[in-house]
């Protein structure tokens, strides 16, 4: 089977000049490997028509499709429209499914049209529209002699949905493509060269057709298994058997699988048990709650958080005493004992955590450096604490933390479940 | 002056596959653009000699200065030096300068070269090495017919250190490169196309040389403004005008410039009137304090948050009242405007925020569908309430809750404390 072949093309002066970062290819690209369609080039070029145009002819001789982003906009500098008009010969025309889609988004937000954006309804005549329930700008789909051109936003949460609804389903349509099976394993805990080291034979083991990839993240490792062929069942069962192996040498460092999140992991941990969950986050300012909350349904087992930044919130709030912030500090075993344990006590929940440190960048002494932070976890029958020597960088350490007290409760919780059975 | 142009060329299958983020053309890009060089286009091949070499031809033909990076490594997936050796019909020799600056790496590190590594330092004969302190692959610089071939690791700190003592230096010895300024305006609270329409006669007017670029994000869009000239501080003064005129017809959308983020705005207002804020946050778990404490120094103005996402913690821990919610709900007018109130009185702050709406994606009803969401900024004078009729993803609602809060805590406190004087 001949593979079928991409290329991305990103349009946009703000990628070239260095002031945005292109995130939206990379996703791109993972989305079509997923689904057997390589990516063979990826282009960046100016919000310029000469370049526009060069560019789709340079990747329509190479690739049989060609997904675009950026310069789909209302403005003077979105040139991507009137581009592919040129390039297909084929008029901007009015596009009743996209009008229609736009007047009720707009009256949706009780606003209405104006002329900048209806003219966003209109489209090369030769073009299929594509809905974009998330913004103004809809996706433009042409197909012509075997090779299809998409069009898309820049804005990446746009663009996804957009990709996720209709452009990938709608490949899948067109083109036959191998089979191609992905399998993500979560690890958490353990660094990637020492991942690699207890997994070696495992590893070594694999049949040619399966492939590992190490994708590392703050505080994870992912462990990506790819196998090719040309019947799914069985590769999926053959993944699945591999991954039986490597949960008798690795199970627990691995929460989860594919999109799961440790957030994730975490509050199903919690439905399973049935218990509740309260936060004192003092250095990780609200990072964690966020990532609860950002689960939908937590509000089955997440009661509520307390931010006790200033000392006396600390103390009047939350029920820290007085005593013990001065005899040692806010960042201390001490303190976040009792913060785990006052806000369990307080928010009537089953479990209470807590995170104190200095997140940086300055607040550091000689005895606590920045990157100095210290973790609890305290239910009924325990309290545990950790203490953390992170970075001394603001945004790692709070990521950090928030990783590794989430992962204190995914190691803490069945533990305490069982001792108490 | 004829502008100096660059290409930047990226191998690797790992980004092609959307593996791997690619970190390193942006910021090479904003380098290039600091002195001068105009980045045409960026192109990422895979690691195949074919592609590699075509990608070579095209960009010579586009470009003056070709920056590649990755395949430079020890392995035999590893092409970019052939392909540089075939390119320029020069074959690969031993490179003495590079040998001892390779030796002495890995003495430092109290290693022995072995063969591997020993071959990393032979080089196309027609080329310059460029040192590499941080690492085992030199780069390469071929300058052949007016036109620069630079060829760096893909490692990105090991890349940064190679461009910032040499690239950068010899590019500005050998092109005279003319003076690009750009300046960046943030706008939120109104969308593209309004902004569009609010601004046109300004837009109209800007000078030829100054060019003017909208780029939308979640709740905000930015005003690029790029002037090109020869006099830099002519430049900065012209855009410094145009910034005044475009002020006089949409300053209330202003909060901040390049890098200025909309938690670091209010941050620096909290200071300047030298108020203090508190938090509760219901639908949005987290996230507003979350931004707010990723601003280092936030410590001086945030004294903490709540987040009571369930019902009792509002009544028991906040101290909204039990009739209120009874009445109208969690998510409503009357609930928000008492979480602000309490919030602020609880935690002595001077400023009391609050949040409450339904994130989704369940818990709609036909009177409050997913995406409704109250919020509220009360201090010791005034409360102030809004509500906002988002969308059906929990994700974009909690964000987009987040800037129309911070949004309003800008608005209103300037306001607030003219009414008090």
């Amino acid at each position: 089977m001949t593979k079928t072949k991409a290329e991305i093309l990103t349009i946009g002066d703000e990628i070239l000049y260095g002031q945005l970062l292109d995130t939206n290819s990379q996703w791109m690209s993972a989305e079509l490997d997923s689904i057997g369609i390589k990516t063979i080039r990826k282009t960046t070029v100016s919000d310029s028509r000469e370049d526009i145009l060069t560019a789709f002819r340079e990747a329509e001789l190479r690739a049989d499709i060609i997904l675009i982003t950026g310069g789909l906009g209302p403005t003077n500098d979105d040139l991507t429209k009137p581009c592919l008009s040129e390039y297909f010969d084929s008029p901007i025309v009015m596009n009743e499914q996209a009008l229609k889609e736009l007047t009720e988004f707009f009256s949706s937000k009780g606003r209405e049209l104006n002329e900048v954006n209806r003219l966003q309804a209109a489209l090369p005549e030769c073009s299929d529209m594509i809905s974009n329930p998330l913004g103004t700008a809809c996706g433009i789909w042409i197909h012509r002699n075997g090779k299809v051109f998409v069009s898309m936003p820049g804005v990446p949460h746009e663009m996804k949905r957009m990709m996720t609804d209709t452009v990938i389903p709608r490949l899948q349509q067109t083109y036959q493509t191998d089979v191609i099976y992905h399998k993500i394993i979560k690890t958490i805990g353990i660094g990637e060269s020492w991942l690699a080291e207890l997994i070696k034979e495992w590893e070594d083991n694999l049949p040619k057709h399966i492939k590992l990839a190490y994708l590392p993240s703050m505080g994870e490792v992912k462990l990506r298994l790819t196998a090719i062929g040309d019947d799914l069942d069985a590769l999926k069962s053959e993944v699945q058997s591999q991954i039986d192996k490597l949960l008798s040498c690795a199970e627990k460092y691995i929460y989860g699988y594919d999109n799961d999140r440790i957030e994730g992991a975490v509050g199903s941990m919690l439905v399973k048990y049935g218990k509740t969950i309260a936060l004192a986050e003092s250095c990780t300012g609200g990072y964690v709650s966020h990532l609860i909350t950002s689960v939908a349904g937590s509000s089955e087992y997440y009661r509520g958080s307390i931010i006790p930044y200033h000392n006396d919130v600390k103390i009047h709030n939350l029920g820290v005493k007085e005593d013990t912030l001065k005899a040692h500090g806010a960042v201390s075993e001490e303190t976040v004992y009792e913060m785990a344990n006052r806000v369990r006590e307080q928010f009537n929940a089953d479990i209470g955590v807590a995170t104190s440190g200095v997140a940086g960048p300055s607040g550091g002494t000689p005895e606590k450096p920045v990157g100095t932070v210290w973790i609890a976890y305290a239910d009924r029958e325990q309290t545990i604490t950790r203490k953390l020597q992170l970075w001394k960088d603001r945004r790692i350490n709070i990521e950090a933390t928030a990783i590794a007290l989430l992962n204190l409760i995914r190691i803490t919780l069945p533990k305490s479940i069982e001792i108490k059975e």
